[in-house]
């Protein structure tokens, strides 16, 4: 992960989050290609060709692209397959994929996602189902360590990490995850301590960052540092960029152990710039131009 | 699901999180028969052979299914077939469909996996792409009310219902979910207040019981006197019996409003049944045997 934001020179990730009704146009007629074809699959056929035509278009100023696997999964079989042909576009162009799928589960069903998105699954007459072949995940922490543990064990086998949901950047946050704890600290704080207990069996050795990353909303930076103090080698993934409020530079106590240590995730606010652009700008130039300003505006903080 | 627990006199719930690596005998014959298939299309077709098998063994004596659909989703898009299919085979035996998906994420996104599950996704030219359609999903709730919001505003369009995590059954839960809040009382009850301030919006008009249920381990049957005095409407869905060390005979708090307040899940005790069983029965019979043992045993408390 280091390395590829030194190459790339970009702490920024694309996320994928598309709607079969708000498509950039050339897939919109990729979609109406599939002629006769059941809905699922032209919605599919629409959702892929959207998603490349994003990668073709911002690829060389992002270092990862972050597919949301509901938009993919609501589409059934032909969304898995779109979502797995994204991925192979996104590794074609040189990306990192980090599979946003919030997953949480125990034992042999935490094991069975990471197969999945991590991993491969042990298939009869000693054949290998391949997974997605993402290189990270996100996790949901609500069922305690032990859960997050059986992921990590996947992971580290595949040479892939985990990006744990910590403190999101929804209103609801408040609810549990700010709840203050008897023994001191948040629920937030809570997890980022067991991220940290786990994250510190694996650091890579040259950077020092652990394979265990974490969520952290940027629509409320005043938690970063505290969070930095809680998680000194963990990699932030900092979603709320844009359409939800937040601004890159308020992020840079995410960025204190290093460049590579905080990536900042945009979705809507690249795919729709167009939308926001008074020069009537192509989607895809729109988009080229928001990717270009983030990436800039980051790397100037690190 | 109070009418369907009365006209099957059953509150079990079998669970089916198939392992392509151990699956009942007939099953393995239907993934040889995938000749030249890949591996995937090929344990796909053994894992729905075998959870149809199961549902035809033990039907009878349970009142619906709990797919783990990690287990479908591993094995990529053949696997998404496989789950639509048990679903389509559990629904021809009169069988309701609780998807163990544990999902949870902020709005838009909420709301696309449950209409991946529950209810249908708008495509292109006004068509309609068709979910799983389940009659209910397992939900995360760590992110907070709003999360659990948008997840129930679909399924409240489509008459299914969520089970939200409370209190899990793996050790882990005492990392966080048992943690004590500075405001009195511990994280999972906190959660429990979420739950029934959601579920209030909404019960059933006979039976009294709210859309949004509570998944609650049987591992730990101390909790569910104290989780139903916090939930009094809320269906419990009781996952730990068997394999994980629970005992039907100690979930009585969670019947006290009524049988179908009560819904027991058990997966690896009974499909693995013969296993455990001297005598050498068929997987089927031994299945059978054991899911109406735990029917009788529950039935006998509500």
């Amino acid at each position: 992960m280091a390395a590829a934001v030194a190459e790339r020179q970009s702490q920024i990730v694309l996320g994928l989050d598309p709607d079969p009704l708000r498509l950039w146009p050339e897939a919109e007629d990729a979609a109406a290609g599939v002629l006769g074809g059941a809905p699922a699959a032209r919605a599919a056929a629409g959702v892929l060709a959207h998603c490349c035509a994003v990668i073709d278009a911002v690829g060389d100023a992002v270092v990862a692209i972050k597919p949301q696997v509901a938009c993919f999964e609501r589409l059934g079989a032909p969304g898995w397959n779109a979502l797995g042909a994204t991925i192979a576009h996104a590794r074609a162009a040189g990306l990192l994929v980090l599979a946003d799928g919030k997953r949480g589960d125990i034992d042999v069903t935490a094991t069975a996602y990471a197969q999945g998105f991590l991993g491969a699954t042990p298939g009869p007459d000693e054949t290998s189902i391949p997974g997605l072949g993402a290189d990270a995940l996100t996790v949901n922490p609500y069922m305690g360590l032990d859960t997050l543990r059986s992921f990590a064990a996947v992971g580290r086998a595949h040479d892939a990490g985990l990006f744990v949901l910590v403190r999101t950047s929804n209103p609801g946050a408040a609810d549990l995850e700010d709840e203050p704890l008897a023994r001191g600290g948040t629920v937030w704080e809570r997890v980022a301590e067991l991220v940290a207990q786990l994250g510190a069996e694996h650091r890579a050795p040259q950077s020092g960052l652990s394979d265990i990353g974490a969520v952290l909303g940027a629509t409320r930076p005043e938690h970063l540092a505290r969070a930095r103090e809680l998680l000194p080698h963990a990699i932030f993934l900092l979603p709320g960029v844009g359409a939800q409020g937040g601004r890159v530079e308020d992020l840079a106590p995410a960025f204190a152990p290093g460049r590579a240590a905080g990536l900042v995730t945009a979705s809507r606010s690249i795919v729709r710039a167009h939308e926001q652009d008074g020069a009537g700008s192509s989607p895809a130039d729109a988009a080229r131009a928001e990717a270009e300003r983030l990436r800039a505006a980051a790397w100037a903080l690190g």
